[in-house]
């Protein structure tokens, strides 16, 4: 899987943003450790997501990607969809439950998706998909259940160790573990002495839990402010790259949560996500004891005016 | 002026950050032109102003910092002389308007000044900062009107020319006219064909006003968000440098300006503060019509719960 990671990296070169490290001297001094903050919220349109979309989509046949891409994804994945369909002058459709969040779909369609609706407590957004993809010709891209999806996220933290030589510990967002098992296989591939870390909420453990009995742990919509982290369970694909290549799971309460992205906003000034904000949810809270050299993927920064003043005011 | 420039980069090298500059293809496309953002929100405390009040204090002799720095300002001047003071283990003694924000007195008390309150409706805050000087051997660094500070804040500026060559305008925000003068001067010793345009909010458009009449206009109060902008005039030294080294003086409206720091916000997930979007205000609301390499400072990222929630569901 390493060479695909690699392979993906020369794919998205002038195509995705090789995003910038930030460093704080206050992160530091409150958690003890040289800190790392990959910034994946600088990422086009928002977020890490954009990376497994371009990759995927990016090695279609010509006349398969012309025929359209579907997906079920009320979040970060459905936009990078429709931008890298954008991108490719190829059409986007996006099946959401029809009590999504009226910001993210207009996010969607603002990258000229068209986004189909269905009632979440009736159909299966799955099946769904996999009906209109049959009818009209679409190939499906799934949110992370897919080896090129979890390719092109490892290229996050492939960068980062290239710009960061000599990680000790990489703190990484855990939802349907593509981006988790990406980073884990690009780790042990550039710096096996780094050990790989998989955050999640406490209330959506589901993967932790997964990764401590070896069997698939499945949680239906956890209460959690980490909306990117809602997913009910690992994937198929996912579930096995983080038990062979994952060091180690941790959760984080909502309140840490929420004030790690209350650090990154107020401390340095950076919009990040509640998903993408738990890696240092996980330092400042004490979750995960670090020292030496950390790096954190901030994994998007995507957030409607609603969860920003809850977060700030709450 | 501009050797003194070049002398505070030196001054302020390994103490100042070198902050990164941004870009964003949609603001390209948006403004018609390639727009490069110097970001000072990421500078220490917040806002470019650490770097005057470094270069000002870091220049008195050792026995009179020794003794003790004094300033008044209810804003980001006085972290930056609370921080600085810090830095060099020497007292800090901020006058403040006794209803000033609660958080603006604590970030400053958290850098280790002591905030001395007073009545504004009966007390004058120059003359009080004067009488407590003598007293007790203050020195008073004040925010904008001191040729140490003006140098300091000139280098923001010198840094993004150095960083982005060929630059054709470069767009300030304007308060008491420290950064854009430093900024305008910095600009003609390093690139005398960039044009040093100044932003003020319609509302507090004293500057602009002296700038085109050529007198010295006071706006007490202005009913303005941009915070950073609400000092009453130009000073008696910056007054001059801005008539002699500005090209021109343009204005935005309230609005334009909560445009600009939700565009920061949600397409660029930067934390911009009111006063540090006015150049991307100026720009995006076409107050200034934008062509060719065009750089801008975002002069700050220091914002309350109370203002950010305002401005994202304003």
């Amino acid at each position: 899987m390493f060479d695909q990671i690699l392979a993906a990296r020369e794919r998205l070169a002038g195509h995705a943003h090789h995003t910038p490290v930030m460093t704080s001297h206050t992160l530091n001094e409150r958690v003890g450790a040289e800190v790392f903050l990959k910034c994946e919220n600088f990422q086009r349109m928002g977020a890490f997501k954009f990376r497994g979309a371009y990759n995927a989509i990016s090695q279609l046949p010509d006349k398969q990607r012309a025929r359209g891409i579907i997906t079920y994804s009320s979040g970060n994945h459905a936009q990078a969809v429709a931008l890298v369909c954008q991108l490719f002058g190829v059409p986007a459709t996006i099946v959401m439950p029809d009590n999504a969040p009226a910001t993210k779909r207009a996010a969607t369609e603002g990258y000229g998706a068209t986004v189909v609706a269905y009632n979440p407590s009736e159909q299966d957004r799955k099946a769904l998909a996999e009906q209109l993809a049959a009818e009209h010709g679409y190939t499906i891209i799934p949110p992370y259940d897919h080896v090129d999806v979890v390719a092109g996220q490892g290229t996050a933290a492939a960068e980062l160790h290239e710009d960061v030589p000599g990680l000790d510990m990489l703190l990484t967002p855990c939802g349907g573990g593509g981006l988790l098992s990406g980073s884990a296989i690009a780790s042990k591939g550039m710096r096996p002495d780094c050990k790989v870390i998989g955050v999640e909420p406490e209330v959506a453990d589901d993967a932790t839990r997964s990764f401590r009995t070896k069997q698939l742990v499945t949680i239906h919509n956890p209460p959690t402010i980490a909306d990117g982290t809602r997913t009910p369970s690992l994937g198929e694909i996912t579930f096995p790259l983080v038990l062979e290549y994952v060091d180690d799971m941790q959760t984080v309460s909502e309140q840490a949560i929420i004030e790690a992205v209350r650090f990154l906003f107020y401390r340095m000034k950076l919009v990040v996500e509640p998903s993408g904000a738990l890696g240092v949810a996980a330092l400042l809270s004490g979750a995960v004891p670090a020292s030496g050299r950390v790096g954190v993927i901030l994994s998007g920064g995507n957030m409607d005016a609603a969860t920003v003043t809850t977060i700030l005011n709450g």
